[in-house]
């Protein structure tokens, strides 16, 4: 049975290859999609979700360039919706495993509705956690900040954590895991009310606004007197090189990312010159992504669970409403304009 | 009993923050020593050796610079005479563990004859290899090789492997460790004499003269058509950079040691500007010291003795003659111009 549905879609019009992503290279297109048809067009699984919530997350920059420099999944295609992961509500199904009302997740297309193999989607458990919950506190920037600092950053109690970045998605929650394994952890952000935030919000010990700062070098010895032990790394370049001058024996360093870099082509990229000193201080540094660690989501999850239900994590969500903010939200991690992890809400209003 | 023997001995007068070391900075001094007072004067467990060989390596470059900027040894004190991995024959001995006319090796002062806590020699086995052996096949080069590569590397059948300064010291024995274990190994070297080395002495299965290469990046990418999965840094710098180009998914990244660097305060070195690839293809880079494996000493000399007795291990020593020649064997080094491990023997004429 036909079910048209006027639906609005985000679409990479031009690739941005270096500088700021604009609505030269971004946007909206309307279309018309029939909902009734899902599962009868020879994609038996598939099935039609209604978006509620589209995270808005850095790495997505790396996906709107030409060519996959740095990062391993392949570029947006042009003149195509781009994809996000994302919360919605099943509307039609065509997939024994999803009924009608079904709140889902996954990685799809950043649009209002959208038709989904069934085979990409998760039923949620909103009695553990709110349905944006699962782009952030259990979603892909939790299982990062959980696999890159429990797995790769090995922590051991005492530790000197550093998490720059630290107000963002992935960020205050390495800070809280570092408080419930036991360590001291110091972050940087990029204002005065952020630094708030991890102090008094997330329990950090300490936090700097490293737009005050200006010799890193100089600010991470005063906030690390015995060294840093385990750096989880979001930036990149120069405070990567400023790290590794303040570097222990035997750190580690996990690499989640370098959003200072991102808006620029490789070569153009800042260059650190002291990597010998993770000769000299036998350190480990080691870069990933949370779709390694999928085969762990069971562990991670119940972890996670475990500690939200005890009351010791807390998350921040920076929430916008309409496709139309997606530009703005995308670029405010890039400016350090959100406070929190960018959401956007599409659902019928709150 | 007092027994004076005239002594020569290396000393540091000036520290070389920069640049090639020269006479300007290690300067021959001559001494008397008194070997018959071992034992006597305080310290009950010293010996007096005769110094047979001594090992020039790269690392010790760090140590004759002011600041520890980037290896963690102390640097070497002015005019205190240097330090380095040494094979002697015992003359006298106050330490019942140690016979005149025994063979021993150590880290100790670099000169014709030195009184040693017995503390920090060890007998070496002649039966197994000859003295020198114990400078590079069996000593600290070859702990160096194996540890990184076997532990750090983490090596499986099969795994395309890239070794740099690939015919020092390290180096060879990296490439003979990887045929050992089933990989592919490609070398590169700073001459073709070397590079011939490399494929018909060491077993290598390709090799190329960086310097006759313009573009590394395309150099690795013809070597390498199905990428690296192993990078056994000896030099740091542009080569790394151009490794990161070509690298896999999973990678391994054993720094060594960063020859490139050395002669550069750190400021001056070479930035590499594209570790966002260590995020986007999951590699860890890390740093490694042999000093880190003593403790699995006994595992590493059985798994080598095992392949040396099976013939499967090969050594080129570059040997020079004297104390004199000390200058010479440490800067050909740098330039390339050793054709081996370099090694300086002080003993009778052989």
């Amino acid at each position: 049975m036909e079910q048209i549905i006027s639906n609005r879609e985000l679409i990479l019009v031009a690739y941005a290859n270096e500088g700021p992503v604009t609505d030269a290279h971004l946007k909206i297109r309307e279309t018309q999609l029939d909902v009734g048809s899902v599962g009868k067009d020879g994609s038996p699984g598939d099935v039609a979700v209604q978006n509620l919530w589209i995270s808005v997350d850095p790495y997505l920059r790396q996906l709107m360039k030409q060519s996959d420099d740095g990062l391993y999944m392949p570029s947006f295609q042009l003149n195509q919706v781009i994809r996000s992961a994302s919360v919605g509500k099943v509307v039609a199904s065509a997939n024994p495993a999803f009924e009608v009302g079904d709140i889902v997740s996954g990685f799809y297309q950043v649009s209002e509705y959208a038709i989904v193999p069934g085979g990409g989607l998760r039923k949620i458990d909103t009695s553990v956690a709110k349905p944006s919950d699962y782009l952030g506190l259990l979603g892909m920037p939790a299982l990062t900040a959980w696999s890159g600092f429990t797995i790769v950053g090995e922590p051991n109690p005492g530790d000197e954590v550093f998490v720059s970045a630290a107000a963002g998605s992935v960020g205050m929650l390495v800070g809280q895991l570092a408080k419930i394994k036991g360590c001291r952890v110091v972050g940087s952000a990029g204002s005065d009310q952020k630094v708030k935030l991890l102090k008094e919000e997330f329990g950090f010990d300490d936090a700097f606004n490293y737009k005050s700062e200006t010799d890193w070098d100089a600010a991470l010895a005063r906030y690390f007197p015995r060294g840093i032990d385990i750096y989880f790394d979001n930036v990149g370049g120069r405070m990567l090189e400023a790290v590794l001058n303040n570097i222990n024996m035997k750190a580690r360093i996990p690499l989640c990312g370098m959003i200072s870099q991102y808006n620029q082509e490789w070569k153009q990229r800042f260059g650190v010159r002291n990597l010998l000193n993770l000769v000299g201080k036998c350190v480990k540094m080691e870069g990933f992504m949370c779709v390694q660690y999928l085969h762990r989501m069971g562990e991670f999850l119940e972890e996670m669970t475990g500690y939200i239900k005890e009351g010791k994590l807390k998350y921040k969500e920076d929430v916008k409403e309409g496709l139309e903010s997606f530009l703005e939200a995308f670029n405010s991690m890039f400016s350090g304009d959100n406070l929190g992890k960018p959401v956007i809400y599409l659902g019928p209003p709150q």
